[in-house]
C-alpha cells in the first residue's frame, strides 16, 4: 500500500496545500505510513456554509437516486473489499480477520440504508378523533433535518461511518463527516469512494481534525443534528454544547455477560474468548465483566483460559492474527496500568497481562473488586474479568451496578432464567445465550444511562435524521 | 373561589410549613388571591430521590391500571370542568371562553394518553436479513425511560401539563412536575385531582419554584428525560445543561399565515381575528405575521379590523370576554414597547395599540419592517402584523425568514398554490385554509429551527418517553 | 329471569308479529324458557336494503362518536354484568364461572374496539421511489368496507358478537348480525343494549334464523364482508358462496398441548384441567390432545385425573359449578358416541365418560389411536386425550398431523425446547408453558389450514373491515 | 427472434414431450411464431405435490438469500430488457413503447420485492392491557402461507407475473404460476430467467394451460393462496371454488375520469389520449369514461381528438407505433361490436371506430347512453367515451354508478373540488389531475365492488402472502 494521505474535502475540493500536517503512524510497526492534513478553522467555516447551501438542493433528489447511489457505493466497496480491510488494519492495528468482517458489514449497512431510502412513509391522521376536528385531516411527511454532522470513532472506522452517512444520505441530508483523527485515511478513502459512486460533489464535507474541529462543528447553528459515536465524556460535552439541535449519541459500555450454572460452558467460553478480545477489546459492547456462577467457576475459567491462550497476537496484516494491537501505545499503556491496579486490589491474572508496544496480550482477571477500573469503567482493551456469584439476582444487580447500560448477555438453558434476566438487565440490549458483543447492523442499537441517547441501525437512525412535517386540511379529504 | 394555595408535593406530602412564600396575584384585578409556597433545595433533592426509587415500582403497574387511572382523572376533570376553567382564568387572566375550551382539550389529552397506554407495541425483527444473522431473532419492547421531568408554561397551564403527565404516566414513568410559577395553583389543583383519581401517592412529585428549581432538576442525573414547553432561550439552556438525558422541547414561534389573492377573505379574516388574539396571543402558534396579497390588501385589512374591533376585552371571568389580560403587567408593558417600536419604524396601527394594566387591546399593525421585533421575534401578545406581498414565493420566503419554524397557514382556493406552499413553508406544520394556530391534541405537534426538538401529542410523546429495549435470541425462534 | 324472547331487529323495528316461532329451551333443565321469532325471507331482504342505505350515513359519523358509543355500551354492560352472565348460562348451559368471565371479556373487547376507532391511520407514500414517480405522492385512508355481516356461534355468544360488532362499528360499518339460533336471546338482549347506548337505530340489523338465513345474507351482493366464527364446514360453504366479498373466518381446532418431561407437571395438569373442560370444552382452542412425555406419563395422568375429578358438574346457574352442560342433548350424545368409539379403538377412560342429558362428565382418555374422532376431529366437548410420546419431534409431528392449525401449547422448562416447539408447531398461535386455550382479546387470534382465514381481535379485525383508499397527487406535495 | 416455445416447468423439468400442443400466433401478423405445450392433469398434480414438499424447505432460506436472488433476477432482466420487450410485443401485439416501459417496471417490482424480503417484521404485544394478561407477552412473526398460486393475465404479462412472484418469493413461499395462455412464451422465458438467477430449481412450478388447469389448481387444498389478476367473472369463480384459502383478486374496471370546467384542458386531453389507448386500452385502469363539463366540452373534445388522431397505429415491433393490436382478432371484433352498439344507441364517433384484423383504431365516442356496454361494462379496448355533465355531483354519481370501483381521475384546479371528488369517488384509488390510469408499482393497488379483493404492490401483497404466527409467553418477558 502506497503512502497514505488523509485530506479534508470541502466544497468539492480536497484540501492539502498549506494545511497543518500530522504523521499517520502504524500503531503496530510504529512506522510513519502517511500524512494527515488538518482542516483549518476557515475550512470548517467553509464546510458549514456549503452544507447549509447544498441541503436545499438535495431535497430535490429523488429517493430512487439516493438509493441507487448508496447501492453503487456498496458495489464499489464490494470490489475494493480487500483494499479497505488492509487499509483499516494498517492505520488502526485491527487484524484482517476483523477488518474483513467490518468491510462486509459496511456493505450491508450501505445496502440497508439504500433500501430504507425507499421507505420514508408518513401518516394520514383523521381529525375526527377530537371534538374539535370533525372533518379535518392531517398528513405527515418525513423530511430531512438538513445537515447531519457525523462524528465517528476509530474502532470500526468504516462501518460506523456507514452507519451515519448511509441513513443521513438515504434521508436526503447534507453531511459533514469528522472522523477520528486516528483513522483519517480510512475516512478519506471512503469519501473518495462515495464520490466515485456518484454522490453529488458537494453533498459530503469531510473535516480532518481533532476535538477543536469537533467543537466548532457541534456548536454551529448550521448543523441540524449531531450523530456521535464515542466516549461518554465526549458525548456529554457534545450534548451540552449542541444547543437546539438533535443529538444522537452512541457511547460506551462495560459489557456484562452472565454465565449461569446450567449454561453450555463450552459455548459460553468460546463466545467470550471471541467477543471479549476482537479488535483488542476496542468495541463499546466488548465483553468486559463475566459473572460466573460459583458451581461452574473452575470449569469455565479453565475453558476460557484454554481458548484465550490459543488466540494469536500478531501483525494485524497477517490473516493468522486474532489480535493485532491497540490504536496507539498510549492506549495500551493505560490498559496495562488498569490491569496492574486490579492486581494490586486483589485480582488474579489468569492469562495475559503483558504489553508489547501497542499490543496487549488478551488478559483474564479473576475477582477484581468492583471499585477496580477494569470493572467499573470502560476498559476498551483486551481485558475481561471473571466475577463469581452465587445467586442470579445478585449477579444481575452487580451487572446493573454500572453507569453504563448498553448491552448484556446471559448464558442459561432455562427458559425462566433467560426471561427473568432479559427483563431485569438494565441495558439497551440483552443477548440470550450470547455475549454482550453481538450486533446485527439492521437492529436497533444503543443504550441507556451513560451509554447514549437514541438508537442506531439504518431504519432507526433515519427516524432520528428526519423531521415529521405535518400538512393539515382543516376541512378534510 | 376561596383563597388559592400552591404547594409542592413530594414523597406523598404537601409542603407548606416553613417554605418561602409568594403572593398569587390576579393579573386582571391586581389583587392578591392566594399564596405560593416554594420548594426548597432540599425538597427538590428529596423529590429526585423519591422519583428515582418509585420508578422501579411503577414498572410493575399494568398498562390497564395506568390507562384506568388516566381515564379516571379525565372523568374527575369532566366533573370539575367549570372549577378548573375559573381557576385558570383567575390565576392567568385567560378568558373563560378559552379556559373552558382548554379544560375540554385537557380531558381529551388524558383520554388519548390513557388509550395509548394500551398500545406500547414493539417489534420482532428477524436476523436473517444479514449474512451474520441466519436464525437469529430480535424482539424489542417499549420500556419507560424512568423519571420524566415536566417543565410547563403558564399559557395553557392545564392542557400542557396533561400533554406531559398523560403520556409520561401512560408509558409507566415516574414524574416530576415543575409548572410555571405564574400558574402554580392550577398545577397544585391538578395534582390533587390525580391523587383523587388514584395515582400512586409517590408517582408524581410537584415542585413549586422558578428558574433555579428548574436548573437543579434539569442537571440532576436522576431525571431521565426533560420535557419542556417554553421559550427558545430557556429551551437552549436546558438542552445545554441536561447532559446525557433525552430532551423534548416545544419552544416558540412567530406564526406566519399567508392570505393569497384567491382566498376566502371573510373566512381568512375571521380565523385570523379568532386565532391571533385568543388568550391575548399567548400561544406559540398564535397568528403573528399575516402576509396578504396586495390585490386584496384593503378588503382584507378592513374585514379583519371590523372583526377585531368587535372583540370584547374585559374581565377574564366574564363569559362575554374574548380577551382577558396578559399573564402580568410586565408582559403587557413589553408588548406595548414593541408596538411603539414598530410604529416608530414605520408601521401603522390599524386597530388597538393601547395598554391598560395587564390588558393590551388587540392590535393590528400594517407594514412594520422585518427588523421590528413584532415581526422577527415572538410577540406572545395580542399583536398581528399585516405584511403585503405581490409574489407568492416572496411571501413564502419572508415567512421562512425566521429563526422559528413551528406552524404556518395559507389561505387559497387553488390546489397548486396550496400544495406549493405546503411544500415550501419551513415549519413543523402547515395549515391549508387555516391559520398557523390550529392544533388537535392527538396530532404530532412541534417545530424545527429554534421552535424545538421532537413532537408532542400523546402517541408521539410516548415514543420519546420510552426506550427501545431489545432482547436477542441468536439462535432464533 | 322472566320469559326470554329472541327477536329480529330490522329498520328500527323489533319483529314479532306473524313470525315463525321456536321454543327456547334451557339445555340443562330441558325446560322451555322463552320463544324465538324467526326472520322471514322478506325480513332479511329488508335488512339488506336498510343496511345498504345506512352505510352511507354512517360514514358521516365521527370516530369520536363511534368510540363514545362503544364505550357507552361497555359501561352499560358493566352495569348489567350479572344479568348477561345469567342469561348466557340459562340459554347455553355454560356455568356462571365462565359466563361472568365472558361478560368481563366482552366489556374489554368493546373498550378496545372503541379505542381502535381513534386509530384509523393511513399512510403517505412518496412516489419518487420509482423512476416514474418523481414528485408524486400517494395518501391512503382507511374507509369502512360498508356492510359487515357477522355470523356468530353459540359457545361465547356475547364476546364473539362483541368481536365482530365492536370493530365493525369502530371502523364505521353498517352491521347485520346473525347469531347462532341456540343463543338468540343473548343476541337480542345485546342489540337492545347497543340501542340503549345510543347506536343509531338503523346501524345494526339483527336476524334470528338458521342456515338458510345465513345463506341468503352471505350470497347477497349488498353485504361487503362476512365475518364468521363457527365450524370448518360452515366456513367453507360461506367462502364458496360469498363471491366477490371479503371473508374473515374463525373456524375450529383440535387443540394440542405438549407436556415435556422437564415440565412443571403440577402447573401443566392444573391448566389442562381448567382449559380442557371450561364451557364443556366448547371452545375452538379447548385442550383436546395432550402429548405427554413417557417419563412423566404416570405422574401427569394421576395429577390431571385428581384435578379433573374435583371439577363440579352441575347447574350452570350455580356459582359452584365448574361444568354445566353442552349446548343441547344432541351434542352431548355425539360426544358420548365419540368416547365410545375411542374406547372400542383401544383407549382407556381415565376419568368421566358418562353423559346425563346434555351434560357430559369431564373425560380423560388415554391412548386413543390417531384415527379416533376424539383425536383427529374437533371434539368440541369435555374430552381430552392423553397421547404419550418419547421423542419431542415425534410429538410435534403428531400435533401437526391435523387438518386444523389454530393454537397449541407446550410445557417445558428448557429454552431451546420451547423455541424449537414454537417454531415447529404449525398453528396460528403457540403458548409456551400454557395450553392451547389461552387468548387475550386484543391479540391476533386465528389459525391456518382449516382453522380459518384472517385474524381477529379489534385492531386486526378493523384492518380487515376497512378498505385502503388511495388518493394520488401526481405532482406531489 | 427464433421460434417461440412455451413449456410447463414442474419438479425441475421442462415438459415438452408428449404434451398437447397449440400454436403461438402473432396477433398482428397472424403468423404462427411458435408452439405452446400444455400441461396435463398429471403434470398439474405433480406440480402440486412438489410445491407442497418444497414449501417446507424454502422456510429455511434466509431473507437475505431470497432478496439476493430477486435482485439477481432484476439484474438479468435489466440485461435482457430489449429481448423481453420484443418478446412481449411479438406475442401480445403490445407496442414496443409500452413493452419497454413494462420491462422497466418489472425490474422495479422485483427490486421492491427484494427489499421487502428484508422487512418481515412482527410485533411484541404486551398482555397487561387486559385484566387477564398481567405479565403475559405475545410475539408475532410473519411466516409464509406456503404455496402461492399465481394466475396472471395477458395484458401486462411480465410485470403482473413479477407482482405475484416477487412478493410471494420474498415472503418465502413456493410458487405455482399459471399465466394467461396468450402469453405463455413470455412466462416461459421469465421462469428461465429466474432459474438462471439461481432460484431453487423446485421453488417455482409453471403450468401452461387454460381454464381447466386453473380450476384444478384453485380447488386443490395444497395451494394456500390464490393471487389472481383478470376479469370479474373469473375472479368470482375462483373465489367461489377456492374453499378455505386466501384469495387476492385484482379484477376489472371501467375507469372514469372527470374533467371539470376549471381543468388544464391541454393536460387533461393529453393524458387521456395517452392513458386511454396504451396497449389498445387493455388495462384494468384504462381511461374509458371521460366526464367532461359542458362549458369545456367542445374545446376538450377537439383537443382530445387532435391528439388521438396523431396516435400511430402500426406494427407493435416498430418503435414508432403508439398502438399495436389487441390480444387477438376475436377481442377486436368484440370491441367493434360494442362501438357499433353504442352508435346505434345514439353515440357519435368522434374519432376512430375502424377495425383491421386485431387492430382497432383509437376511438372516441361522444354521448353514448349509460346502458351502452362501452359505458357500463369493461371495454378493455381502445375506446373512450365522452360524457358531458353540468353539475359536478352528477358526474361523480354517474362515475360511481358502476359495478366496478378500481381507480378514477379528476382534473380541476380548485382545492375544494379536488378534495370533494377524492372523498366521493367510490374507487380504490383517485388520481387528482391525472387519469384513472396511473399506477406506481410500490403503491397499494386494487379496487372495491367487483374490482377485487385486497391490494397489490410488493409491500401489500406480502402482507397477504404471509400468516401472522403468534408465540405467547403467559408469564412474560
Amino acid at each position: 500500500m502506497s503512502e497514505l494521505k488523509a485530506l479534508s474535502y470541502v466544497d468539492g475540493d480536497w484540501l492539502e496545500a498549506n494545511r497543518e500536517k500530522e504523521d499517520i503512524i502504524n500503531p503496530y510497526s510504529r512506522k510513519t505510513i502517511g500524512t494527515s492534513y488538518l482542516a483549518s478553522t476557515e475550512d470548517i467555516e467553509h464546510a458549514l456554509t456549503v452544507a447549509q447551501q447544498i441541503k436545499k438542493q438535495l431535497v430535490g433528489m429523488s429517493a430512487l437516486e439516493r438509493s441507487t447511489l448508496l447501492k453503487k457505493a456498496a458495489t464499489l466497496l464490494e470490489d475494493q473489499k480487500e483494499y479497505f480491510a488492509k487499509l483499516i488494519s494498517l492505520e488502526l492495528g485491527k487484524p484482517l480477520k476483523n477488518t474483513r468482517d467490518e468491510v462486509s458489514r459496511s456493505i450491508e449497512t450501505l445496502v440497508q440504508s439504500a433500501e430504507e431510502a425507499n421507505r420514508l412513509i408518513g401518516e394520514t391522521i383523521p381529525g375526527h378523533v377530537s371534538s374539535r376536528g370533525q372533518g379535518a385531516m392531517a398528513m405527515t411527511f418525513k423530511v430531512p433535518v438538513g445537515v447531519v454532522l457525523a462524528i465517528t470513532p476509530f474502532n470500526a472506522p468504516l462501518n460506523l461511518i456507514c452507519h451515519k452517512i448511509g441513513p443521513a444520505f438515504a434521508a436526503g441530508n447534507a453531511i459533514i463527516l469528522k472522523p477520528a483523527p486516528q483513522t483519517s485515511a480510512v475516512a478519506t478513502a471512503f469519501v473518495k469512494l462515495l464520490l466515485e459512486a456518484g454522490f453529488p460533489e458537494k453533498s459530503v464535507q469531510l473535516i480532518i481534525g481533532g476535538v477543536d474541529a469537533g467543537r466548532q462543528l457541534v456548536t454551529d447553528e448550521r448543523t441540524n443534528l449531531v450523530s456521535f459515536t464515542g466516549g461518554a465524556v465526549g458525548g456529554e460535552h457534545i450534548s451540552n454544547s449542541a444547543g437546539l439541535k438533535k443529538v444522537l449519541l452512541e457511547l460506551g459500555g462495560n459489557g456484562a455477560t452472565i454465565v449461569h450454572h446450567d449454561a453450555d460452558i463450552e459455548k459460553a467460553a468460546s463466545l467470550c474468548a471471541k467477543t471479549g478480545f476482537s479488535n483488542s477489546g476496542q468495541s463499546c459492547i466488548s465483553v468486559q465483566r463475566i459473572y460466573v456462577h460459583k458451581e461452574i467457576l473452575e470449569t469455565f475459567t479453565e475453558t476460557l483460559k484454554a481458548k484465550v491462550d490459543q488466540l494469536i497476537v500478531g501483525d494485524p496484516l497477517s490473516s493468522e492474527s486474532d489480535i493485532g494491537c491497540m490504536v496507539d501505545e498510549q492506549a495500551a499503556k493505560r490498559v496495562e496500568v488498569w490491569i496492574q491496579e486490579a492486581e494490586k486490589m486483589g485480582a488474579s491474572i489468569i492469562s495475559g497481562g503483558q504489553r508489547n508496544g501497542a499490543s496487549v496480550r488478551p488478559t483474564i482477571l479473576l475477582n477484581p473488586p468492583k471499585q477496580a477500573k477494569v470493572v467499573c469503567e470502560e476498559v476498551f482493551g483486551p481485558v475481561v474479568s471473571i466475577l463469581p456469584y452465587e445467586d442470579l439476582n445478585e449477579a444481575i444487580k452487580e451487572a446493573n451496578d454500572s453507569r453504563y447500560g448498553l448491552q448484556a448477555g446471559i448464558f442459561t438453558s432455562q427458559l425462566d432464567v433467560a426471561l427473568h434476566a432479559a427483563k431485569e438487565l438494565e441495558t439497551g440490549g440483552v443477548i440470550i445465550n450470547g455475549t454482550s458483543n453481538f450486533r446485527l447492523d439492521h437492529w436497533p442499537y444503543g443504550g441507556i444511562k451513560r451509554s447514549g441517547i437514541g438508537r442506531e441501525g439504518p431504519r432507526f437512525a433515519i427516524e432520528e435524521m428526519t423531521e415529521t412535517k405535518m400538512v393539515v386540511l382543516p376541512e378534510g379529504i
